[in-house]
């Protein structure tokens, strides 16, 4: 059993969903419609202490920074819908050692960045949990209708662009201070270039697998011209580790030269690094020899090793 | 430090809420006005294994009662506004020793409550913690924007009225298989009739305490009138245990007993426990002959016992 799996066999348990419901479950947001022209974006994420960040060792994973992780890693879920993020909502679960000063510093992490955001909190619930520190954060935010960048829109022949560079997230510290490329998903929301875009949180090759899956196409890439993060980072590195919170999208082959000659985010890089093919055409690429399908669970999934 | 003085220092260190923000942080739900009529409202609630249901034990606390109660948690906090439950999301950091068929049962309860309510899963979450199973619901539902009912609106001389019964909800599972009152709550904001509003879920005393402080009036309540769930349910239990999900409100002095006299919802007891009065006059109640102040701690706190 994989999550992707398990959510796909979930939701088709679920019944029809009505039609104020623009973009349903499986994609960065939900969607709503609230008006005419307006939707609603909706995502849910959680950060978990000795797996999103170290509880033990306060230094370098503060409780400010993992607060900032977990407001961080919901506004790239908001930027990979090209949305606009103005409330969030706070669940903490507190572990017995945790007590009032580092719920403080976890909570002006995530209000820190908040306020950069110009967003606002809006509720919040706290519990005590036996022995591990889990906090959710539910981001809500905005977006127009004719703008919104989903996962299914991918083409075939499409190009596929990415920002940013890819691996070594852990090791390097960029898991707890990336930048969300909300500006950048706005702007691209904006233009309607993108035909579909996703944020590469588990990672690069597990990340484009969804895309492909909810586009219906496949997706041959060169790993070889995915930017690693730093000299050492490997290709492999790149394509699986996943915690890059980069924006991942297609656009259309003519288009592509185009938008990477006239890329308007000095400093952040945006590179090709394949194309969407045929459906049924689902080689994604070598890495170390072995061809990888683009169905293929490599990256990071919290049901793999589970009955 | 307690729960409710943690979340009123946080949110006095919060920037201003912009005007679209109906009612802010510190209520049931949050409420965001969507169009000139109707406010969209938002609440987030956890459960933690071992803490909120036996996770070793699986019977009586079945991950499929255990996703019942997340969701039903939820659903009071709704009733509370007297809101119609729309849309959830939901968080799951998964323990080690859970598995598919756990999380698939504990997911079916979500869903079968969500299905009786005409409710929508609209996105989650799913992650691994090291030891704990720890989950978060987040609900969204609607009301019209001059049906909401607060905690605020309570005024001096109003009655304050309960429904149901008080305490045993743990040893009875009333705490597992209750019926959220959102029917009751959805009725009440129609009428008009309710001031202020709150689910009690901390317990009786704890919960009329957060009604008095958000409505700036102090309260005078008979413990003796209060209904308990068992006749071995002593008076001090039915104001503290928590856990109930039951609706306390303020109506005028007038309505009080109309509304008793012709109380729609039969088999559902609805009890005129006492008075809300001046601020200032802070005694609550006697308990075991000790005067209880309105701002007491009485009930359960996360915070309670942390420096």
């Amino acid at each position: 059993m994989n999550e992707d799996k398990f959510f796909n066999s979930l939701f088709t348990r679920l019944p029809a969903l009505p039609p104020e419901v623009a973009i349903g479950p499986g994609d960065d947001c939900a969607a709503l419609a609230i008006s005419d022209r307006q939707l609603l974006l909706i995502a849910v994420d959680q950060l978990v202490g000795d797996r999103h960040y170290r509880l033990q060792n306060t230094d370098p994973d503060t409780p400010f920074d993992a607060g900032r992780k977990l407001l961080a890693r919901n506004l790239s879920d908001i930027a990979a819908m090209g949305g606009i993020p103005r409330y969030c909502l706070t669940a903490v679960a507190l572990a017995p050692q945790q007590d009032v000063q580092w719920l403080n510093q976890f909570m002006d992490g995530i209000l820190a960045l908040a306020k950069q955001y110009n967003m606002h909190m809006i509720g919040g619930d706290l519990a005590t949990a036996p022995h591990d520190a889990v906090a959710s954060l539910t981001i809500l935010g905005d977006v127009q209708k004719q703008d919104v960048i989903s996962r299914r829109g991918a083409r075939t022949n499409d190009r596929i662009l990415v920002t940013g560079t890819f691996g070594s997230s852990l090791n390097t510290g960029h898991h707890l201070k990336f930048t969300p490329r909300c500006n950048i998903g706005q702007w691209l929301a904006r233009q309607h270039f993108a035909t579909a875009m996703i944020d590469v949180s588990d990672g690069l090759l597990l990340d484009l697998g969804r895309v492909c899956r909810a586009s219906g196409v496949s997706a041959r890439i060169a790993p070889e011209t995915v930017p690693r993060r730093t000299p050492g980072t490997t290709e492999e590195q790149a394509l699986t580790d996943g915690e890059d919170y980069e924006l991942l999208f297609a656009v259309s082959p003519d288009i592509a030269p185009l938008l990477q000659a006239k890329w308007p985010f000095p400093g952040i890089a945006l590179t090709d690094i394949g194309v969407f093919t045929e459906p049924n055409d689902d080689l994604v690429c070598t890495l170390q020899g072995r061809p990888v399908a683009a169905n293929g669970k490599t990256g990071f999934d919290h049901l793999e090793s589970r009955p």
